[in-house]
């Protein structure tokens, strides 16, 4: 029979995140930790960099799946890294399963790692993995109210990314109902409005990307 | 410092899940734990059911929301009885919250209870809370390839509704490819394709759900 106590599991969890992020820092390493609900476009955004910042970053992806290598191999295919942790039913990540992905890397010639978590808004906000900060990301098709429905992912969130903007004509998403919520939370985050469809938007984000990466380099 | 023992709290919530079900078979109610991403449209499809089922069918609804009161509010205009659960970050409901919430509930004038958990497909799938079945959400906004990633809450669901048919021309869904993976996973499972906005669909599922209210009364 096993017994997990949930404390030790936390503090293991934040020392192991210590860690890692003293690791990163070592290597001058930008990591971001990408939290979203299922389907909001994590991986749709993360194919958008691989193509955008091709010679210009030297990117990799962990990515974190319940079941299945869908995304990785969506990614695989534009030649970066890419480490796959199955969670096998498991809501989240933790910094013990990052740092065994981060063996798998060669960090001396890396600049960037994203760490796509889990889907899920909840669990993933409550354990740091030792990354540089968290990214959240929503669609306009979950609606307006998830700011203020799960708090804890915006709150935390370097910045937002507001996705499926092309299909905001065919929804009730209010925008000043959405800004006013996610202002209300994080008050000045940032936040990017686009489609990883029709690739509206997603320049500015691309710019703020770079100059956060130039700034963690320099720091 | 609290522990907790994870072993403890499933063979707790097992035992109380039991207790539950034993209780709602006594006052023949059916119970459904609606389980989907964050904005696939539980609280939609409640609405419909308040408007459709008025008259009818005496229902309520158990609102599990990590924050806020806002689905409730949403529900309580229909003037079914409503008992909210707040779970403060927790990404799940358990039977003993249920057991609670029952209290504050007249089982013996109701039909039916809706349990429209937490905004997650990973954790409410590991948790029984007692109920008669499990029915699974998905939109197609979030991408045909949700039954195959998150396994755990399809392969157990009695039905699967998929919601926002309305916007399908406007995405890439693959509805043979979601088919696919779906029966993959529960071969017979029956699925309903409808829409919350068009209300396109939803007149087969209302009579699905009255099937299985009447075998519930009758068995």
């Amino acid at each position: 029979m096993e017994i997990k106590v949930l404390q030790k599991v936390l503090d293991r969890n934040r020392d192991m995140a210590a860690t890692v992020r003293a690791k990163l820092k070592e290597k001058k390493l930008l990591m971001i930790n990408l939290i979203s609900s299922p389907g909001a476009g994590k991986t749709s955004l993360l194919e958008f960099l691989g193509e955008a910042l091709a010679g210009k970053v030297r990117m990799a992806v962990i990515e974190g799946d319940v079941a299945t290598d869908r995304d990785a191999i969506r990614l695989k295919r534009f030649g970066f890294p890419v480490v796959l942790i199955n969670t096998d039913g498991g809501c989240h990540l933790d910094s013990h399963s990052i740092s065994v992905a981060l063996k798998e890397l060669d960090l001396d010639n890396l600049d960037l790692i994203f760490v796509e978590n889990v889907g899920n808004l909840v669990c993933p906000a409550h354990f740091d993995l030792g990354e540089s900060f968290k990214l959240a990301i929503v669609s306009t098709t979950e609606g307006d109210d998830k700011p203020i429905k799960y708090p804890m992912v915006f709150r935390d969130a370097r910045a937002v990314v507001l996705n499926k903007t092309d299909l905001l004509p065919y929804t009730r998403f209010k925008r000043d109902v959405f800004l006013n919520d996610l202002h209300g939370i994080n008050p000045s985050v940032p936040l990017f409005e686009l489609s990883c469809v029709t690739m509206q938007g997603v320049e500015a984000f691309k710019s703020w990307l770079l100059d956060q990466i130039n700034e963690w380099i320099s720091a």
